[in-house]
């Protein structure tokens, strides 16, 4: 039950923190005392480090299916056996509990997951086995998102009235799936120099009108879409590929990149899309501020949340700049104060 | 600028309705004065008489393509010219401007849809060309439904662990567009009992739990389905297909029919799906009262409202109990208490 300071838009508060490890519960309690600074990074490391922790006790405690072996954290050999179509090698989205298929989805996403799930069993049991499965897929991943996307369409041509449109969640999950296959070998950098520099030509393709905006789709060639589709806006999304981006650029030197990724991927759409009267980041918004079509546009998600902050701590680790700090602060001690009485 | 007295739960309030029809919008104020009772009949009927207009005149004024032609209306032309797929028959759910295809669901609703336009445009017009084009397109969607669904499919065979489930949108439409139909050409009646009889047998598999519960999907053999997709419920749908039964039992003399379609079709899903604390329906529901996983379940729908104006209404001219006329008032002034700066 640690008692600590933390920082609230203009206000210090002081907080006690409850705890429960049997349901993985945590509750808080606050009362308003003094100025904040960078003297927090302790607190938050410690909290975070007690969180995960706690987390995966639970889920290493009450996820797996002794039966049939489960598939969502990674258990690799349920998703070997039963994940992939055997014609194709693309993979299934949703299973039944025992392996059966139902849902195949249009996009690459459950092959880049199948295949981050293949690297990390590589990495923590040594086989072999798992490391080629990882690397074939990823070739196959390479081939349909630059060679032929038939398999993707599943056989069905585009309509004649439908825009091609290129989604900015294809090359950020490239980047981030070689980048996994990196860290089970970096022998693979360069098998995998042309996939990310692509992916990091195509991710730059999404920042428009003279870099105040990133669009979730463009068209092939890099330019705005008409109507909703093209003005739409994810600011989680793109402040996640704005961390991808930026390690990317960390690790081959590219210091432009770093600061495009910081500015036009991060401070950008968090200053657009942070709630300035509830708090929080809007899920979806419209470049042009008109309502998103999406019903669920001024909800605030889980995941959008976590990804800025790992954005905003490594763009603060990157440049030492305190903004970048507080920024993290914000977002750590709005996702706090509405942490009660959910399941964590 | 009419000033009128409206019932808000236990007060009721004086009213003064603003209207714009340049924009077509509309703004209340309010001033709680005395109880109400059932004299707010003609109210009622003047008011959405009003509105009812104003509306057509709008769209009447604004929705037309002088170029192309709209679809948007059942400006059948458009559709009959560029709508279907010349293989299947199948209509798209979006078009381009110019007629280019975007979009075809796996679902029969574009076709419904576009059954009822023509049927309408049938009415309007007198031309035979227009009530062939219906009576053959809902001979197709007949045989989708009961016989062979693989262009419904789009080729695409049911994955092996995927549930069969049986949607309520099904019987409801077919109940909708045969009544259409009918309107257009009474002597259509002995071609649609099949169908007809049929779609009021599947409406009423979706009453489960000792007719409890509406449930949105049920199995082929029509049972409760496990997981989410069985325990959903949408209040709105399920008011609506209470209407269409309604109207259905009272051509067709079916008393018994007349009853099930109010207590169990209206009375229980309003109940269930009305929000106590801020009024109006819920979008989604989970029978077991877990948190729907739609995110926008608990949004409030004009749909919802406006069926389920419709259907008590109904109910009140069939039953003239007090009861329903004031769950009409309730949705009724919910509306339009949250009509200010939405066009209408």
């Amino acid at each position: 039950m640690a008692t600590v300071r933390q920082y609230d838009g203009d206000n210090a508060i002081e907080r006690w923190r409850h705890c429960d490890d049997t349901t993985a519960t945590v509750r808080y309690d606050y009362r308003i005392v003094a100025p904040m600074a960078e003297e927090r990074l302790q607190e938050f490391y410690d909290e975070i480090s007690e969180d995960l922790t706690r987390c995966v006790q639970f889920w290493l405690t009450h996820s797996q299916d002794d039966k049939y072996g489960p598939g969502r954290c990674g258990w690799a050999g349920f998703l070997m056996k039963f994940a992939k179509d055997a014609s194709t090698g693309r993979c299934y989205l949703i299973l039944t509990r025992d392996g059966k298929s139902i849902k195949m989805q249009r996009t690459i996403f459950s092959e880049c997951f199948y295949t981050m799930a293949m690297s990390e069993m590589a990495k923590a049991t040594k086989q072999e086995l798992y490391k080629t499965e990882a690397i074939q897929m990823m070739d196959r991943l390479i081939h349909w998102v630059r060679e032929d996307d038939t398999d993707i369409r599943q056989g069905r041509p585009p309509l004649a009235g439908e825009a091609r449109s290129e989604s900015l969640a294809v090359p950020m999950m490239l980047l981030c799936v070689t980048h996994e296959l990196q860290t089970l070998d970096p022998s693979l950098c360069a098998r995998y120099r042309d996939i990310q520099e692509w992916s990091v030509q195509k991710a730059l393709s999404h920042v428009q009108r003279e870099g105040t905006v990133i669009l979730e789709n463009v068209s092939t060639s890099g330019t705005e879409l008409p109507g909703s589709l093209g003005r739409l806006m994810i600011p989680g999304h793109a402040i996640e590929a704005g961390w991808f981006l930026l390690r990317y650029a960390k690790q081959n030197g590219q210091d432009e990149l770093a600061q495009k990724a910081i500015d036009q991927f991060m401070n950008g759409p968090f200053a657009r899309g942070w709630d300035d009267e509830c708090g929080g980041l809007y899920y979806f918004l419209d470049a042009d501020r008109y309502s998103p079509v999406q019903l669920e546009w001024n909800m605030k998600m889980w995941w959008v949340h976590t990804e800025t902050m790992v954005a905003f701590l490594m763009a603060y680790q990157h440049t030492r700049d305190g903004d970048h700090l507080h920024t993290f602060a914000r977002v750590y001690d709005y996702c706090c104060s509405k942490v009660n009485n959910f399941v964590i």
